[in-house]
């Protein structure tokens, strides 16, 4: 163990305003050098999408899932006033005007910062996501690897 | 106070999905031999609800929420893409393919693991909720009582 | 830096019922004699706003937002069973049934005790929303002041 103090987010969302508030927080806290977890389940997990499309076999109820959920952070709804995809527009105009970084960039940050970014494998298999649709470069691990960091946290959030 | 550490989770929500997080948290932290506390509350007590109908005396506002809130998490929704309850059906199928536990039995696990399950009794007034209606074994406290464990707690969650 | 414990709050959510949960639990913790730092984000700003129509210069976007975000937490809906805001009637109904301090009066007895509320200063930008639209007596910070909280926090959530 080091001295280091440690953050770790359980990022059960998809809405992007929630993820951006889970990756400016990890950035925040890795500037300020802490360990950086970010553990990504359910809806999260679109988080870490590449947004082309993949070809893997998948079975019938995965290939829905898989289907209905959002590829990449471009493609995600806002947690309030989404409006049949008005909101993310235009957070995304405002973001732009007030030169914010956007979601991708966002991550790509974190990852450069050495955030470790976690894929739960158990949600993987119920929503049917394989690792090649995932993004490079980051982890798969289950609730126990979430619970090894988080019991030695500082800051512990669910998001 | 022992040298256990501790995991608080408070459980605002009724979504299945986040019910099933907050009780992998639950039942991960427990096998880790953490003391471990629910703290339910608004739509979260749903999940302590049992499932059969409890006749008990109720003014007219709270016959109206008890009536709109599902008995039981077999009739919860989920946070996103519930299609008018397709979601939760297609969860449970995966759920069930892949062998996960499905929430009543990750409810009775923890309930086994001795983690401690208690209803907010401040929002079990404003829900119309009697103990009746409630599982047995459970206990019943304010918010005083979450933030006595919560303020020694080693992870605090917010689901 | 004092002995006393700590308890922050991410505040993002702008949902009746879970701003209701954020300022119990402050509320309570500064009761036991916590420091309490609320840090407002998102449509979480909106539990910040004053009730009255406030004339400032905004570029179109920013009024957009604006325009359909609820000036103050007497407006906000519930994030279950709203009901086109039928929900939100019931819970302040019940509430005042039950003697229940509705939310107006709990965010004004964190300000008695001494809860330090901050508005996140990069979403007030995202949003469109200025100083003078916000209740008085509040702090205006970035995440990083949030984080300087947070790492030595005891209690520490994300709503």
């Amino acid at each position: 163990m080091t001295d280091r103090k440690k953050t770790t987010i359980v990022l059960l969302s998809g809405d992007y305003d929630k993820v951006m508030a889970a990756y400016i927080i990890a950035n925040g806290a890795a500037a300020y050098d802490h360990e950086v977890t970010i553990f990504h389940t359910f809806w999260g997990l679109n988080a870490l999408r590449k947004d082309e499309n993949i070809q893997v076999e998948k079975g019938f109820l995965e290939k829905m899932f898989a289907k209905m959920m959002p590829r990449g952070v471009d493609k995600m709804g806002i947690s309030k006033m989404n409006f049949a995809g008005i909101g993310p527009k235009l957070i995304k105009s405002v973001m732009k005007k007030h030169n914010a970084l956007p979601l991708p960039q966002l991550i790509e940050m974190a990852q450069e910062q050495d955030v470790k970014l976690i894929a739960c494998t158990m949600t993987m298999d119920l929503l049917g996501l394989q690792k090649e649709e995932l993004l490079d470069n980051i982890e798969y691990a289950g609730v126990a690897a979430y619970l090894a960091e988080a019991e030695d946290g500082n800051v512990n959030l669910f998001i």
